[in-house]
């Protein structure tokens, strides 16, 4: 299978990198960088082996433009270009290549929503309702047929996934209040002032509080496609670390719903998801996916109150891991193919 | 005037060190040690500079025990040792000397309550009731004629300066969802495995959610004396930083509550208060109070729910820090005599 | 192939872990703990996904002590406990399986070298001699007949690794001036005051410089073995980061060395070596190489004086990696096999 | 003593910041910034606490142009804009003002070395002989009567300091092997995608080895200036802290030389030096005068060689402080007026 990756400069595309290079049903990556074509891909990421490089082989180890891309027929390609400008990369594939977007661009499905939010009209309004949400775990019999998959934001995936089930058998009811913290490789790899290395350690501070952040409005529509739609008050953090997510849900359980009954229903969703880790009611780590394709869960009860935990690695199910996964819940392969499992010590 | 710290090879009596050997109405300072008594204190501690010897002349430079201490008849005595071991240390000072506690032993009121959250019967439970809360900016009057303060909790300290104006004037109601993030120094430095650089560096997680927390009776007590009770649910979070604590409440604001006036409200409070900072609706970064005593306000008002923000250093504002200011409020200084109020850049 | 690894509860058993329950010939791993004998493994180490569980099932997924462990006659046994506690632990394992020692315990070959550098007689030296110093790229053939096989230290891999070539084609001359930047991890996972987070974070400092550290004997035994010792000043360093080292050696390139000689002598030495990286005269990073077994090197040369750069993971390469490339070579697999060689990004 | 600061937005500019408001001498600081005027300078750096806005009503709290401050007739200005921008933006200055400055500008007393080293001639070549070199310990005369003040660089400080003395006793000699330890503040606060939290945490590596990095030459001058030249090779590393240097050097000693003779020389140099210190043979840890002003030096000597060690905060001692101590010594003010000497704990 060939696979190509719009914007390997960027965390998004190293960590795409990374996982295809290893990946046993890919025999040819083809890396994709506008303002680094001719480049080799190992200038562009030294921590890339050479033991990857007959895999590289098509484009000479070197990144090419889109344009020269298209050219391979790359059975599947990913983009984790910004929003707006990856929509616009993508144009050569939506034919003929399986496209899975890791931006915005299609990940809301309704073009006035899209404007509002990102302040812009979107690149590929008549697009919108094909594309296929690609949350992994709640969307797989869609994606399995989707030649274009919208890739979920790293909050989103680590806020849904502990309440879609318990939203869906209706043990808890809303106002959710999310607390999310994020690991700074979220904000991307622009070099911009306020994500230098002297602005964010020793520091943190939140962001984008209530309805202002963008992913607000893919969290809703998530709840929307998968359960119902709950009100929700979701104030990101950002902390000194490199890579991960934090996010706490405090939700109120229905009458009479109890911690056993939380501890059944998330071990009922998935208890058979490679990539889901639910060992009870206890609080996970973020060390302990790090690297790693894995979203962990954990909760806690009291006085009426269920505190949700849940924690990923927003480059890894949080971006290019999910994608990978969505890539094999597409052409059929086992959902964890390829991915790592085992996070940090 | 004459103080002695109890514990000065913990953080806290570090931090106590720094503050009284540059304060401008200190003469003398008496570091006490029980582990270390015997030890110059510039080698528990080789941060702190030479020019402040002259005030450690009584004791040669050296940490002495608390018995000896005694004998140098200190005006005030600070403890940061741990709860129950600080209320024994203190004996010698309980009277003769003001005594300022940094532990938790005199910061609840009822020995049961004590008991049910620390697991063990207060030390001088007789005292539990003459001791006055130090929370400085709501207590100053009974500070100012206090014998025992219980310096509050970083948490508690930070938790309740958004809050109290609010609740003061029924702007808001509970339930309260707190989130905090705490710096590592926190957990003191007692030589524990899960608080080792590698545990804790690219990691965070959340602890002691809901009722189990041992500052959140505090907290409750620090509403029911300046204010009222409000049901609440508290969950810290440790993240990878040293000094710097970051809490979020969420609450619904009453009935035609606008930020207007929680914004007036928050001034009203604050504005001639030198340890407390609110520039209204922003969001405050906890670098910016980091080796400092102040505790930022920031807020974030929409649809029917209000986040507040506040930070503060848990080493200054959060402990040493509004422990000198309570000496300060003691000896009729002005309250912020002798305190950082920058933080970092 | 079964697989005992002594001491999964510290980092380097950690490391060991991750690998050998993913390695492609190895079917059983049988988890050794003395003090957490009877604990789930995957409770001692969290970060472990349960995808892993089939290989753990020979003692029901749990840690057991060496004694039960042998009575699963592993094949090869890999211990990283601390030195004497380790030589003594792999008692039940010298007759019977293939030992991989990863601490000091054999690394010398001289009882009386041993004595001086450590404070105490080794525990079994009789067997000082006849085990193999495991640096892989250098002692394939011994390493490949060993049934006991000394895992070289963090520091004298990263150290040796650049300079042997040189010093075998005699193209540079001592003294060796030698820079070693160490992550925290290097210490290990015992609870430690001066490893604590708020010890070591906004910090960095020199320790154990001169012939004072430990390493220094093994590096100058590694000198001897491959090619000639040569005055050496080595001065480790601690800087905050968990898992990484750096490594800059100054020395004096012999008479009409230029940089095109020192290219091609480690191009000779290492182009066909899957875990040492060479690029040219560039300098490496850290990062590059983090969670991979690979040690990357480059150079610098002017007027007289080349500086040498080596770059690897302590935990890796300097530890569990090399081990697991120690069994691969013994064993007559390709010597990566199941090593991940990319670092992160 | 009015003072104005030019570059307010940058990390050195901030330090001054701090440090002039709260100096006893200066009664009126005037924050200069091309980029920001008219903005209130508390907005530029939030982490200035308002207690200092006494100072600043001649602005009326904001950032002015040059122009506009040279009208307030300094006293003494600063200035920590980059090289050549700086020499260009101080020409309101040089006459009437008593001008310190940070960047490389004036530092190089030879235009040609300067057009060497920095790719460009010196904005003013007229001026460079005329600037005095303010390493305090070591020019104190000429500084007290200098009207143009060439603050040095970080690494050279920390270099120098500890080198001196034993230089111009004698007591060593060349090849001077420095490695240096540098935390990321040091590569200022523009926006580079090298110093982007991601790139920097979990990541060290050297840079500009040998002879080019720009401040070698500015080493070789110090020597110059007060003792002799020596053969140096110089070695600069990024390690993932904010704050902080570390400088470890190896030299030989002559003949006869032993570490009592290099703790005399020390403890000759700097005894009543407030600004440096010495405590005898240990080693320094940077946290320890991180936000001080303080260079803390210690040594290791063993078979033939001597190592130096040397600490600074790169921000303090290595920038502002020193700018500070500089106008101290040239008004006649105690030489640690208005600086901290603790560090931090």
């Amino acid at each position: 299978m060939r696979a190509a990756v719009l914007g390997v400069s960027g965390y998004g595309g190293m960590g795409l990198m990374r996982l295809l290079l290893r990946h046993p049903s890919i025999t040819t990556v083809i890396p994709v960088s506008s303002s680094q074509a001719g480049e080799p891909v190992r200038t562009i990421d030294p921590g890339l082996d050479e033991s990857g490089a007959a895999r590289l082989q098509a484009t000479d180890g070197r990144a090419v433009d889109a344009e020269a891309a298209a050219k391979h027929k790359p059975d599947v390609v990913f983009s984790s270009l910004p929003h707006l400008a990856s929509a616009r990369a993508l144009e050569p594939f939506y034919e003929g290549s399986v496209v899975i977007d890791l931006s915005a661009d299609f990940r809301l499905d309704d073009a006035a929503t899209f404007e509002q939010v990102y302040g812009e009209a979107p690149a590929r309004p008549d697009l919108l309702t094909e594309a296929v949400y690609g949350l992994s775990e709640w969307n797989a019999a869609a994606i399995a047929e989707a030649d274009l998959i919208a890739n979920p934001g790293c909050y989103p995936t680590c806020t849904l996934l502990p309440l879609l089930p318990l939203l869906s058998e209706e043990l808890i009811r809303g106002p959710l209040i999310v607390n999310a913290l994020s690991g700074i490789s979220g904000a991307g790899r622009a070099a911009k002032r306020n994500m230098l290395f002297c602005e964010r350690s020793e520091n943190m501070q939140a962001y984008s509080p209530g309805m202002t952040h963008r992913h607000v409005a893919e969290i809703v529509r998530g709840m929307e496609l998968f359960s119902s739609r709950q009100e929700i008050f979701f104030t990101p953090h950002l902390v000194p670390i490199k890579q991960g997510m934090f996010v706490t849900t405090v939700v109120e359980p229905a009458s009479g719903v109890d911690g056993e009954a939380v501890r059944r229903s998330l071990e009922r969703a998935y208890s058979d998801k490679p990539c889901v880790r639910f060992p009870g009611p206890r609080i996970p780590e973020t060390r302990h996916v790090r690297n790693s394709n894995v979203c962990a869960l954990g909760y806690h009860i009291e006085d009426g109150r269920l505190a949700l935990f849940s924690v990923l690695d927003n480059l890894y199910k949080g971006a290019a891991g999910q994608a990978v996964q969505n890539m094999n819940l597409r052409f059929g392969l086992g959902e964890s193919t390829g991915l790592p499992l085992d996070g940090e010590f």
